[in-house]
């Protein structure tokens, strides 16, 4: 694919309950696919631990080697939610508390403890920009190229969206696919001189075991609408040709 | 956590079609999981498109970096299953082609063309060792501390169950949970107390909503028995004195 056209982003999933099992991540695929549609694609994606030095290695590598930088995970008020003052750490702005999130969260009375507690939620570093949250909840922020939102999936997503259109993105990356009931192996060789044929694409074969069956999907993916339909076309060809049939196409 | 008694590992997964959200991954849960059950704890996960040069950089830091590193994808034979080549050149080895996973491979006949595709999965950095595949397909491999093995989560569980007492863990990591129907903040403070009284375990708190309600998880991880169950008392404690009452308490 030609990079020039490409917007890449990293995603940073923070979380020692992802990384240990316990809670199934979900965030990276919904982010990869909303990113994609606005013209950004996913470079790398980096699942760490609620480690000081860690996080703050991780937001300044990713900051420097992509355009965009998505961060999930450890903005609430307990002690283990330190992604707040880690990013700050990463640009070396201080961490202050923002009038805005504050105001909200003053908004709904409670004890002067678990007031505390809220207002930790508030602390972003200086001179962010907040991410709305449509769930009612603090706000997430961006500074530089770095977006820290919430990693309850329904949170996520609900910040993720307002930032439709706010975002430059490149020409999106549009993708085709085709399955068969053969072996990767059957296909292969005439998978590769077809990948050779279209450098400018991007061909993925991707295996699968369904109902006991196996099968390969053929993902084609490019900015190029004409060639996506060209390199479709001799896929489902090759198919035939190795004795087997196209099926499940989606455009 | 006393890291002397942690062995630590780090997961690459290799592939565009979950960088790209088309195929949701399951297989870093999956690993955390059973390695946590041989005393092994995932640091860190990674998870990188078919590039060359990122798969050879990426496996040589984590090398340096954990005790076991684990890569699942891009062993098929295809033009994009390039990690059995990238192993061997991150440790300067040359491919080869191993005898015993030839020898399974050719035990089923088929087409020239065929065959000499599915040849492509008995390459292995010189020197390797061989991970068994009880689903009847070619073998992963090891070599150094980096296992190599598919991306299929069925053939990757059934590649992993064969390690089960290869691998040198250390002590176990136990953990146990509780939850409360109460909001993060309302607990955050205590459980910052406990968490500064009690270094050596683990706390952590997960908010979650569940038809429409807010609660918390509390989850503490420890390898010591008697404290986990300390810790796990107290909580309970801090849940009902901030008005909640300890729900689904797992040890």
């Amino acid at each position: 694919m030609n990079t020039k056209e490409e917007v890449k982003a990293g995603i940073i999933i923070i979380g020692n309950e992802i990384l240990s099992g316990r809670t199934q991540d979900t965030n990276v695929s919904h982010i990869a696919v909303v990113l994609n549609d606005w013209g950004i694609t996913v470079a790398e994606t980096r699942i760490i631990p609620d480690i000081e030095s860690v996080i703050i290695d991780t937001v300044r590598h990713f900051s420097t080697l992509f355009e965009y930088v998505f961060t999930t995970g450890g903005i609430g008020p307990t002690h283990d939610d330190i992604t707040a003052a880690c990013v700050a750490k990463a640009f070396n702005r201080p961490l202050i508390e923002d009038p805005q999130i504050a105001k909200l969260i003053r908004s709904r009375p409670t004890s002067e403890e678990v007031m505390r507690s809220r207002l930790l939620m508030a602390r972003v570093p200086e001179g962010s920009g907040l991410i709305d949250n449509p769930t009612g909840g603090p706000h997430g922020f961006f500074i530089e190229n770095v977006y820290v939102m919430a990693g309850i999936p329904k949170v996520m997503q609900a910040m993720l969206s307002t930032l439709a259109g706010q975002l430059d993105g490149g020409h999106k990356v549009l993708s085709c696919s085709v399955t068969a009931y053969l072996g990767e192996s059957q296909i292969a060789t005439e998978l590769g001189y077809l990948q050779n044929q279209f450098p400018d694409v991007d061909i993925g074969s991707y295996p699968f075991t369904r109902n006991g069956r196996y099968g390969t999907s053929i993902v084609i993916r490019s900015t190029n609408t004409d060639l996506l339909d060209t390199v479709l076309q001799e896929a489902c060809k090759l198919i035939e040709r190795s004795g087997g049939s196209p099926e499940d196409i989606h455009r």
